[in-house]
């Protein structure tokens, strides 16, 4: 089907060709509405007029940026990226991924579960609310994606037919690339130059010459370690959770890259948040729930990516017999502990870009009282700094939590 | 145009509508010749019957293994590879590579010029003969095809084209996996069982688990890491030469690889040359000329490299004016030592797997006194252990000589 960008009008005409959404909705009489706020697609919640129970959202890529209008071109191919991904992640691990009812690539749009009882976890977050099982279901979804997609499972005809899928998503690789490693620690016109102008610490940020060399071998890394299908782009906002379910949404960023990206990018947004609890909300209980989740996350991440590996005895990397049980424990612990040293290092980069570079996060930059928001910048870029530069010599995850904990202290 | 097989009566058949190969040979009569020697494909040489100086080879894989026949298949897709590396490299440094005068990824040919007053490197090296520009030659060829494919040259979106193009030789590559990193060093069917069987040395090697551990980690950077378009199996019967020029052949294991490993392949073999004239001609002088190669390819190679990345100021890693220039001469210096060190981690692998694995080196293999030849295998294990469980910590080019000498003195 040749590609037209729909609307409104258009939505249900083009729905009604499509048998498992249809099903879904019983023959009932259905209304749309556009509801995304998002800033690359457009966004439409069907709705049964009989039964406003029954729901489900369209999402549809433009070949521009939506927030800023057709003339900042950006390839619709991202949701190609992200369908190919949705399912893949669905396929391996159901219970966090929406329930797709209908994808076209050609049409760059999905069909898919609407979650009408979930909120964005940022905004949880920011308003105090503990997760009991976010941990648990996180750490299942990391270790899962991670693992079944990794050379550590997969043959190397599998693993390469993997990157085959989705080493086409240029344009995003790029944009990380560029947003996440780079443009963000130097004087560029993408940054939040409004802020960077007289300001000592980005000063001091844009001619730190050793951590600026240290997230280039991150950076590199990135580009060229391919370990695993990753979300891409694993932040707080895209997670959608309440107190039963986690839901993880919006891989349009999904590539074949380094383990620690993903894990990294959740770690620097829950630090993010400790930062804002430490200086705005004051709120001790939440932070220590901040920081006993991480420990959870990373301690339960590590212990079911050895489970799932402990079951799979030949992958590309692993012909069965060529190792006695001890040394591939050996191996075992020290791949994983390797790991969480990437993860502690990109969770750096993330932590760091969103000071000054273009993309702010709520938690840092939605601090309206100026010093309080310096003092937040400040803890963040001290945070970052150590993570980046000692990432490869952590050895356990207190030492992870240490290095929050002794560089958010007032 | 379909695939179809060709033979000694067909292949002129084939060549009278090809324009580039039939100006080549002025309408002169042709006469063919199967010259063939290989494993893998045929070869027939096309020849002027008015002036027999005028040659040129055609190549043709066919869907088997050729010289086990048509029951061991193996697909002819290999030939894909191959053109397209011999494409690649040669518009990269002409000088090194084969002029190719007609390619079809269809007909899984290629004919090319042939190397009428060169030897194969391997037994020229055998026969004592030094080639005094060699390493100028094959330092220049591996800087540049290994940094000009690289991300420290590419943008991001050429990487990724070039990625694309290569990351379907699956089957070449599962074969090094296997015999390079695995099958040589545990029990295997398709290991030399006859030198195997109560070996002292096999049973050492075979339950060397801290070797074993440590080429698994390099196993897994040949996998994953995708830093630049490797040759793939650059041992020195790739190397077509004489005393002038040198030329690098049969690519078809190109991918894109770790650094290190043509680096490390041609270490290995100019190691078991070494360690070949250590033991059965004892001649020092070539012994200390093939030193001192291996020490101006490694030291030329680093120049050149570097030499290269001082030209090229933007790529998909570095921004212009990302870093100060001597911290950038520090992440350079920093970044050559790695590819140095995972090179002779990769030597050490391609060392050690030609001692028990399928198939053996004439160095070493084809030493005919028994004993003789343990005495090499366990010189060749020996280099090839401190290859692979010291390479991460080595520093300079002096210690890779020390290792060599103080292990293959008798």
């Amino acid at each position: 089907m040749e590609y037209r960008e729909l609307d409104v009008n258009s939505v249900l005409d083009y729905l009604k060709n499509i048998k498992d959404v249809m099903s879904y909705f019983n023959g009932d009489d259905l209304s749309v509405d556009e509801i995304g706020d998002g800033n690359l697609n457009y966004v439409y919640k069907i709705s049964s007029l009989q039964n406003p129970e029954l729901a489900l959202i369209l999402k549809q890529a433009v070949p521009y940026l939506r927030c800023v209008g057709e003339d900042f071109p950006l390839s619709r191919d991202r949701m190609t990226y992200e369908i190919r991904a949705l399912q893949k992640f669905y396929s391996i691990f159901p219970s966090f991924i929406p329930k797709i009812y209908h994808a076209s690539e050609d049409m760059s749009l999905v069909v898919m579960e609407f979650l009408a009882k979930h909120v964005i976890m940022r905004k949880g977050l920011i308003e105090k609310t503990e997760y009991k099982n976010f941990s648990e279901h996180i750490s299942t979804y990391l270790s899962a994606t991670l693992f079944y997609t990794s050379s550590l499972f997969l043959n190397s005809s599998d693993k390469r037919a993997l990157i085959d899928k989705f080493n086409g998503n240029t344009e995003l690789c790029k944009l990380s690339e560029d947003l996440v490693f780079s443009f963000a620690f130097m004087s560029h016109e993408t940054n939040d130059n409004e802020n960077v102008k007289n300001n000592p610490q980005a000063k001091k940020l844009f001619s730190d010459a050793e951590f600026k060399e240290r997230v280039l071998e991150l950076k590199y890394k990135f580009m060229t370690q391919s370990d695993a299908l990753l979300h891409g782009d694993l932040h707080t906002g895209s997670i959608m959770i309440n107190e039963d379910e986690t839901y993880v949404i919006d891989p349009e960023f999904a590539f074949v890259g380094p383990f620690g990206f993903d894990i990294g990018a959740l770690l620097a947004n829950l630090v993010h948040n400790y930062i804002y609890h430490s200086l705005v909300t004051n709120d001790k209980e939440f932070q220590a729930w901040l920081l006993k989740t991480i420990k959870e996350v990373l301690e339960k991440f590590s212990d079911k990516f050895l489970s799932f590996w402990q079951k799979a005895h030949t992958s590309a990397l692993l012909v069965e017999g060529y190792l006695d049980e001890p040394a591939l424990q050996n191996y075992k612990n020290f791949f994983i502990k390797n790991i969480l040293r990437d993860s502690v290092g990109f969770a750096g980069c993330k932590m760091a870009r969103r000071v000054f570079g273009v993309a702010g996060v709520e938690e840092i930059r939605g601090i309206e009282d100026k010093s309080l928001r310096a003092e937040a910048e400040a803890m963040v870029l001290k945070i970052a700094r150590e993570f980046v530069i000692k990432h490869d010599k952590i050895d356990t995850i207190d030492e992870i939590l240490e290095i929050i904990k002794v560089n958010s202290a007032r």
